[in-house]
């Protein structure tokens, strides 16, 4: 009867709380008689819409949990058909990011994750702020192919950054977390940000963003993403970690000890195995048939999945991985819903028409001001939200409705508010995946982490928004 | 540096003999040039869909991975857009058979499959043969929650069969393995193939032949289903064992101590636990939902969904389950694979074609002894197969084609397929998931297995082509 009994059968049932505020709200939600213009069937799916994403935020139950109940409640009560209800699983940018998973997995097993970062410690590690800069560029380096950014920040460079903490007695246990430790957290905290921003597929939700603009009739590719991105993000990767050592600098300001331990380490992992150089080959791959994508003709997607059958033939990935990695079904799940749902809510006219209500209301303004105001209000307003994901599913679609009612520029709207979509995370501990997880560490103090956030999150608008302007009227979005 | 050095990065590539035999068929077939009437990009996919089927029998990589390079092929040859590739993961009946694994977890996990099986085992157990008869109950009972058909065999009864053989000193390691074990063997493996055949959701490939019925315009509910194999299914599980027990008696008649044995490790179950009754009443909605859907207007996958969402509200399964649940994503992958190239090979118009070509040939016949033929290739070809899912991949769409090109009626050779796409499974070793768990205890010897199993095949054709007759008349199948 060994199967029977290996786990002990406890309940572990929803919170109840948590639970009462989600059904309240969705049920009040679908009993409201509809705004003149909104269609019974639009409405009743908003109310399910709208109660998933308190679901998500309340967490009666874990995201992808709440989120396939949602699609449950779309079809048990006749809001969709179950085809339409399950469409999302169907959608080729679920699967983007569900095989990125896949393909980051490859760079942590193989230790090819580490190993960059250890090269870029060994050359930039002689001070504290170049063993800042060098993280973050292998940060850079491993962001496109790694779509979680807590995996970045949390599986490859936690380890690195621990190490040298206390190879320099920077320890929150013994007072000492300002040595280097607080510094060199945080900062890297804020480098994940804004890596996390420049692709399309560093970050589990920035598909969905993509998604939610391709449903607003506004395609964004790999490619466009990117090329938008690089020159405010390669401004950003400079300054701010400039900043944060001006305002939050460590006590210890050179650590040649940091270069050595790289060495040492990079001794011990001994000459790059073929696993390895089969996961750089992969990753070089995707980038050419991401970057060039386009004009090749192979989608991103298709890209994902050419790239993951190379690592299975050559058994860098088995299959055993593919289904033990549990952060891509989940993110496939609760991705699936939310983009359905999105979907249907603008094929059945909701999103459309609250873009052109709100719209009216603001129609004196000329959209620069207006896109200005909508962008702020977008950002600030992730104080309210402990996830990316809960932040872009509520508010992207609507808020991007608004701004093309206005008259702002399509994709410069949509990119806008998907760069915004990671930037804002710079703000709280508490606002995307990494942030608890460098927070945990005990190394930053919370006035340290909203203080330096809410300045660096001014820093990056404007240098977003200003080195950006020039940037996109160069390449023709403004 | 922990998660980069928990796992030796060793490579574990494709075999290289069966994943050149894979390639070297679909290379062949895509630069033969497409008989009249089939399109170019139809052709180019049944060369896709072909190496993936011998791929999946030729296994260079587990049959998911197989399945997934397949999906790329098809895309990065342009022969269907990525959209089209992925559109299987959004098919409703993917979503009935992925959420029943998690449902049957629940059995396993709260220890309820266990305990019904005890049960049946106190009742019926005192002689071998009630013995065998309370064990078949227990799977049927449990056969339309458990879509795993290895995991009823294998994780439900397998530690009790065994128990009850070793209480009875029937052990092949001394060589007593025919006093009790090897009938209970044999026979619960032939009885699982009919409960396997009786539910839509037995089995995980029996929607994969219902799906491929609704490319061919045959819609199956699983309703329709069940009531079809109501009748012969009965006569199967009452004669079969008689049979078995006929020609291949154990030594030992009188079982009390299996009797005993039930009823001691009830008493170790204790009183039945909340999460076990959470999980009968969920069982039991399923059943009605399933039964009645037709006439509730509730989807069978709807009702699966409603299932799961009350095994997570009440904490029966938590997410992590769900998400452990690495034989339902496994599932999902290659069953989406495979149902995406079906249906587009149909889209396509290859099937049709095919089905008219052969059809043509035979137009002579009635389309009775036509379909009998067809029938019985269809049915014994599984000696050449080591899986169900590649046998209904490769054979029951083009064999539907024809059956209702000479004139069968169309859900009755459907239904007759489907269920001969489990009734095949008694002939062979190989022949499906539970046969190498069963024997690979080396209870039954292979002769045995053999000759045994070839009775039964035919036994179970004359009960399900006879007494199915009648019985499709009276329900007017016919």
């Amino acid at each position: 009867m060994a199967e029977s009994t290996d786990e002990t059968p406890t309940l572990v049932p929803a919170k109840l709380v948590p639970l009462g505020i989600t059904l309240a709200v969705g049920i009040v939600f679908w009993f409201i008689p509809p705004p003149e213009g909104v269609k019974q069937e639009a409405w009743h799916l908003l109310a399910i819409f709208v109660a998933t994403i308190v679901g998500i935020i309340a967490k009666p139950l874990p995201m992808g949990a709440v989120a396939l109940i949602g699609v449950a409640a779309t079809a048990l009560t006749g809001t969709l058909s179950i085809k339409d209800a399950l469409s999302g699983f169907g959608v080729p940018t679920i699967w983007l990011i569900g095989v990125a998973f896949f393909v980051s997995r490859a760079i942590i097993k193989t230790g090819l994750g580490a190993r960059i970062a250890l090269n870029f410690m060994k050359v930039l590690g002689k001070k504290t702020l170049g063993l800042s800069y060098g993280l973050g560029l292998a940060d850079l380096v491993l962001a496109p192919a790694m779509p979680s950014n807590t995996a970045r920040a949390g599986g490859v460079l936690m380890p690195l950054l621990r190490s040298v903490s206390l190879a320099y007695q920077s320890d929150p246990n013994e007072g000492t977390q300002r040595r280097v430790g607080a510094f060199m957290m945080l900062n890297a905290f804020q480098i994940n940000i804004i890596t996390s921003a420049m692709f399309m597929t560093a970050m589990a939700a920035n598909p969905l963003a993509a998604r939610l603009a391709g449903d607003a009739g506004v395609e964004i590719t790999w490619g466009q993403w990117f090329l938008a991105a690089l020159v405010p993000g390669i401004v950003s990767l400079i300054l701010i970690p400039l900043f944060v050592y001006k305002v939050y600098a460590p006590e210890v300001k050179e650590t040649p000890q940091a270069a050595q331990l790289a060495v040492d380490e990079l001794k011990k992992m001994g000459a790059v195995k073929p696993a390895e150089w089969i996961t750089l080959g992969v990753i070089g791959l995707l980038l050419v048939l991401w970057i060039f994508g386009k004009t090749l003709g192979v989608h991103s997607t298709t890209a994902a999945l050419v790239g993951l059958s190379v690592l299975l033939l050559g058994g860098v990935l088995t299959w055993k991985d593919i289904l033990n990695e549990k952060g891509a079904w989940d993110t496939i799940v609760w991705f699936a819903a939310l983009v359905m749902m999105a979907t249907q809510l603008n094929k059945l006219g909701f999103i459309p028409w609250f873009g052109e209500a709100v719209g009216a209301q603001v129609q004196g303004l000329a959209w620069t001001t207006a896109f200005l105001i909508l962008g702020l209000v977008y950002f600030y307003s992730h104080y309210m939200f402990a996830s990316q994901t809960a932040h872009i599913s509520a508010m992207y679609a609507p808020f991007l409705a608004v701004a093309i009612s206005v008259g702002t520029p399509a994709v410069l709207a949509a990119l806008v508010l998907a760069y915004f979509s990671n930037l804002f995370s710079s703000l709280t501990h508490y606002a995307n995946g990494p942030a608890p997880v460098v927070f945990g560490t005990n190394y930053v103090s919370m006035g340290a982490w909203w203080g330096v956030g809410g300045a660096v999150s001014v820093l990056n608008i404007l240098i977003w928004v200003g080195v950006g302007a020039v940037w996109w009227n160069i390449i023709g979005l403004m």
